[in-house]
């Protein structure tokens, strides 16, 4: 993609972080790596889009659950090192483990609780072993 | 800090990112990165704290300008391998910059526009190269 900027990928390893934030909501629905073809192809296309480190590839999400997240808006930050994509979440919900934000705990005293209820059955949804 | 779960920052070189998003109106604020030692600093302190990437110490957003970011929630994802800290900026901003959050330009159509206005000064704020 051809832009008049250049985001910095060498603080991470060719990678910078990716905030998904609900359109609407504001809820924060998960972070993920973009390498710049990842960023890219979530401009070209508008589904977000990640370099899995696990899987060392692409990874548009929901390309196998259907839970796509579907770009609106996106925001860099003032050193070109992170961004923000606010989208609107299509599925019941963004968390490999069934849930609507992958932030479902909160730390209280020392322990994680959970503090928003499952939204799908996750093995319904995610076959072993396969791409989230 | 005794905690009942591990957080994992064996991805990213012995840190974890860290959004930062404002309780009340859900703004993401900035983004930064976390050791244990960070982390364990915020909560013990309710000061939002990062490791500073490019100073290799650990840094109390705000210990140089009074923008101080008091955690009001601490949120895990499902890896462990990234947190949300939800809190209140005191201060006019917590851009070094001079803007409220650091997202303060949206991409389009290959651009970054900017879509907030500056909130302070930040020479008046901040000395040449000081810490943020």
């Amino acid at each position: 993609m051809s832009t008049e900027f250049q985001l910095d990928f060498n603080k991470t390893g060719g990678m910078i972080p990716a905030v998904v934030q609900e359109h609407g909501t504001g809820k924060i629905l998960m972070l993920g790596f973009m390498t710049q073809e990842a960023f890219d192809k979530t401009v070209a296309t508008g589904n977000v889009t990640f370099f899995s480190r696990s899987q060392n590839k692409l990874w548009t999400k929901g390309e196998s659950s259907g839970h796509v997240l579907k770009l609106r808006e996106l925001l860099v930050d003032c050193d070109l090192d992170s961004v923000v994509c606010i989208a609107d979440q299509l599925g019941p919900g963004t968390c490999h483990e069934g849930y609507w934000s992958c932030f479902f705990r909160r730390v209280e005293g020392g322990k994680l609780v959970e503090v928003e209820p499952q939204t799908f059955d996750p093995k319904a949804v995610y076959p072993a072993k396969e791409a989230k």
